[in-house]
């Protein structure tokens, strides 16, 4: 489908809270542990997603507003998670995330985007030329490249556990593509 | 790790509510599109769930602890999913997963299964002998499965939307490897 502002909104109101049901008060062995070395546990894709809400997609989004092409987006921090993440619970985690969404959810909805606005175009510093619509539409599909990897990270958990039914679980052969 | 019961009661119980605040009044364009013919949507997926739940874990749970290895499990109907979808809308559907799965872990608790009962071993059709704790472990993995595959089919809705950012995106990448 093409992209729709209401659509992805949507999706990105929702984001929080089924993180937060799927993963508040789990067991540890669920949520602290990862894939292996330099892989990211649950907790820490949780962090990532705070760090991207406040570094990333509405500030890109406000530079194209101002900006357009004449100035490229900031530099993304792919380890700001650490950051985040140091000495903070899960639900502490859980918490912020659910208030920085909300935050630049009520700052999307405030710039009040037409269709124009969602055409118009950014420099992205390695992608090239990107419009509004198409950072949008990204920041959705990254809370979706997220919740797929959260949810290969905890089955391989239990990838001795299930025994012969391995071979049934695709998500237990699934490469490390979205996000290590 | 290895299979610890409440853990795994932990991960099943979460999943309803975490397709709920995920899934419930979101727009059809996002839950009811699939990946193709032969596909299925996020609404699909949750008829499988309950399907599965009504028909696989606790029958054949209770099979093992009837039978042991005498009697093999029963086939597993993998489009059941298409009769519970029938006539129903997304909330009925995920009212209806929240209920059975409610019942079955009621059912698996009052079972007070023993570390020698998770030993005991049943005879698959296909894979053989496996123990009830694999059976077990393989219910809360089954469930990872199949969020990985709707936020799989999700992103997928995006495809075209995101614009250059796909290559970014390993989620529009993933083969169809979690079940079709």
């Amino acid at each position: 489908m093409e992209h729709n502002l209401e659509h992805t909104i949507a999706l990105l109101t929702r984001t929080p809270a089924a993180l937060d049901a799927l993963l508040r008060d789990l067991p540890e062995e669920w949520t602290h542990r990862n894939e292996g070395e330099n892989t990211w546990s649950a907790f820490d894709v949780v962090g990532h997603l705070i760090h991207a809400d406040r570094t990333d997609w509405m500030p890109r989004a406000r530079t194209i507003l101002e900006f357009g092409e004449t100035q490229p987006f900031g530099p993304f921090d792919r380890f700001g998670h650490v950051h985040e993440c140091a000495g903070k619970t899960l639900g502490q985690l859980l918490d912020e995330f659910a208030r920085i969404r909300r935050e630049n959810l009520d700052d999307l909805r405030a710039l009040h985007l037409t269709r124009e606005d969602l055409a118009r175009r950014g420099l992205h510093p390695a992608l090239g030329a990107v419009t509004l619509g198409e950072l949008l539409a990204t920041w959705a599909a990254h809370d979706l490249n997220h919740l797929h990897q959260i949810s290969r990270v905890m089955a391989h958990q239990y990838r001795e556990a299930v025994g012969p039914w391995s071979r049934y679980l695709g998500v237990m052969s699934c490469g490390r593509h979205s996000g290590s």
